[in-house]
């Protein structure tokens, strides 16, 4: 299969009306050009195929919070999931009220709610919390010109009410233990990290690779973490619309406000497309047509 | 691999103490032995693995949903997502507090609420209810000794409030249509379906491969819903547990209260675990721990 | 004061528009002539005052929980509270929500669910409930021509899929005894009954009277219940509209989706008005502005 | 009637056993001696009738929220029920669940959530918030000596997790417009002011007089707004517990976690109660129970 023009075709068959819209809950982001497309597909002996704006750096948004958790398992083990749970929670991503009635324990670590106590936890570990998480990012692929976007962290801190009341919120259970405004902001910078489809498929290429890195060979997680980091993507990387990538795409992934999303076939390729008007549900429009068109034509769900 | 031997030493290793409880809300169900355990493996291919008291019946209870699930899928194909969505639903089984909110349409075709849609979605096609679905699961195997136990049926019907509150809710929003005792009844009688762990091991493998019944060599469903209803399993086949079991066992999979479970791994293979204590979420403990130690050793997940 | 004049001065103030809506979901609800009004107050000394159709009959609905509450608690005394509380909802009258967090146990009589529940309890104490009730109402007053409407109460029973979930839901929970239709036969005939301001306003001045039937000299219940009775209507008699129905009027009611709405001031008068149009949360919309008007006029809350 | 006599039988007729439990989540409360009994009638016309510990101060803690209403209510009117709404609420004290269907507009302002909205907008109207608040609890009966209680204020500061998840939650709908910390600083020195029955029973005796003062003979609030003002209380005063309040005891009333009770009947008179443990509604178990026996032989509920 010339994999390189069925990127293309499949750019071509995507829907002519794009009804999403693009995020502005965060100034910085509505300021993204709505018409951009990005695709990279990497397969773990790392044969490469892209299209479109795949080297245009993007904000990744709720995608980073697979680093930090990886960051996070890999220090804490299972003991992690006393902090947080790995059910899908049914309701939308910034819900609080499934927190009330679980008493604090957020449902699953890709939600705000998890994301934040897992940033809490690393808080905790790490002596240089944003350059030891840019570190860490680096390490997956080599590439050491992935960094942050200072204007987006900053933009939002400046809109972060619901954060802020998600953590203490969860503080007044007992599972959050560091400064708001410091969680704050390490949660508001790793959300504003940049990158661009190539960047965001190799690294997350571990996770289609049994927990070893293809770029550098190093091993990232155990084998049995990687099966556990993906069965948690694929119930709840798409927030209250999981079910619904399951059913039309069969891949894990996870996607982000910036209109990413990351997909993963284990054992063979891991794929990022970027396009940033959102659904409803806030998914890429785009992108959930056009991974859900890639695996059909690929021939390749998990299921 | 000696996988025989495997299944034998899996079942030594179980943990000693069985915490969970044999089901009580239906009196019949509660007379079972709490001591069996069953279980049997069977590849694409036909190889078969068997130990205990696998050839034993017991009431599959909510596993019979998948039955019903796919023939109203290959009489309604994706309208039949009109009517019921494909999201995890995050609250318990029997849940009436989402149907509220999401007016009538319920989550999912894994819990009470959407199988009973897809119960009254069937009454519409069959001119004998009970006995076309009887025709349906002897035709994924061939095996045509299965059958209902009517004394389960009656006992269910009898102690059915919650089921017959949730018809009637959802008919109060116009997605149900037929009369409740005849719903009833169907539902009733599709729990109380009896098989052995080699039968439903067997019943359910054509979503093993690729939509195809390995035992028959006739096609169910095409591929691309084999895929979808496997998504369903896995993100809503094991209720308020789906993230626990994909994060353990790392399989599509569904379980009833009468102690069963069968996963599957696709192209691959299909087994069923019985034991009939239940932990706190509803689910087989014996069988959770045993499936979890299985994809562990037989070193495959599909993640 | 000339009360008479006040009442057809205080109609004529009304908001020229009436931006409420007839109910619709029965039926023969929704056949009403929207421009009827009527009201009627009386003393406990006996002395009336009327204005417009106040001698209209018009179906009462859910004004009527009042007499099976009443008939009840004449009964149960305040082991009544066991199976029903008296706590305002904070939800819509048929929602189910509560009842699943709470048990099965109505948070108050008066919406629909404890209606239910006190509907159920009098099914054990009558000999031929509707015939018993009938005659209750009767005796509140000396007024015999007061009666049920058939057609209402068949309407209303085809349409009760909610109040069916709610017996089903109920009864889950062992707080339901009697057989589902018969109870609801019984709850809509309840709801059916027909009268007219002159006559409500009668009917409910034993609860202004510490409990003895002004009309009739006779004593319904004790002085101390009939407070606890007007508490229950005044923190729940409208809905998730009592607190705003306190705040404007300030004075014990009860209202019905037929328009009607009563209200008490104890020691003092009764008043009973009536506008069919109703307010988005079910209350009639001319009703609410003309009693707040009415108390501010008189000059008498019970605040 | 000797009342003084009546205020000493009614204590010694009190349940022996105290199910109670004084409030612990703030340390300072915790230090409180149970065993303290006091209760403090006093009259429009300014008769007044004491028993036990009732010249002892306490923390009056949520009482004090009909203090700043009622500063909030004098400055704007009506408008004020655009940010905080007046029904029931049906949930605990402190919930977030209503606030996010209810998209950051508090049920009412006796809750958590509609105090913080009600300090909020008094903020924008003090210029010593602190003084201001101070000098009105002042103005309410001329005594000067009424102040706050500063270490109770600063425990209260270091255990505000709940609060200020509420803040910010409330702030993410746009109904929160001051910083979070001088918002709980004010909030937190509100709940501290400290009283005896005595200071208690006077200060609310503006709203059994028709929003005059009998103790200085000045106008706190017209007529009208002192009937909504005890509309709110007796709906809204004792949290999810104000059903039951109404129905025992038949007043307007406002309870606070030190244990103390103010009640009021319109027209006639004050009381205040007080006694440390709670029950599991957060009402104090004594004061609920005397304050039903007073009314009882007093012979007066509103009802």
């Amino acid at each position: 299969m010339d994999v390189t023009a069925l990127l293309a075709k499949l750019y071509q068959q995507l829907p002519a009306e794009n009804t999403g819209e693009v995020a502005t809950y965060i100034p910085e982001l509505a300021k993204v050009d709505p018409t951009k497309f990005g695709v990279h597909a990497v397969t773990c002996d790392q044969r490469a195929y892209a299209y479109g704006d795949s080297e245009e750096c993007f904000s990744i948004q709720s995608i980073a919070k697979m680093f930090t958790l990886t960051m996070a398992y890999q220090r804490e083990g299972n003991q992690l999931w006393e902090r947080v749970d790995v059910e899908p929670s049914g309701t939308p991503f910034n819900s609080l009220v499934q927190l009330e009635a679980d008493k604090g324990i957020p449902r699953n670590p890709m939600n705000n709610s998890g994301a934040l106590v897992v940033c809490d936890i690393l808080l905790n570990y790490l002596a240089e919390p944003k350059k030891d998480l840019l570190a860490f990012v680096h390490s997956l692929t080599g590439d050491e010109t992935i960094n942050f976007n200072e204007r987006v962290a900053a933009s939002e801190r400046e809109t972060s009410a619901r954060n802020r009341a998600l953590i203490e919120f969860i503080r007044s259970f007992g599972n959050i233990n560091n400064d708001t405004e410091r969680l704050l902001d390490f949660y508001c910078t790793l959300c504003s990290l940049e990158m661009n489809c190539r960047q965001l498929a190799e690294s997350f290429l571990f996770l289609a690779n049994q927990g070893i890195s293809p770029c550098t060979g190093k091993r990232i997680v155990s084998s049995t973490m990687t099966k556990r980091l993906n069965a948690i993507m694929q119930l709840c990387g798409l927030y209250d619309e999981a079910g619904e990538f399951a059913f039309r795409v069969g891949l894990p992934g996870k996607s982000g406000v910036g209109g990413g999303i990351v997909a993963l076939h284990p054992g063979d390729y891991c794929v990022a497309v970027w396009s940033p008007p959102l659904n409803p549900k806030g998914n890429s429009f785009y992108g959930m047509a056009y991974l859900e068109a890639f695996t059909s034509e690929v021939g390749e769900s998990i299921y």
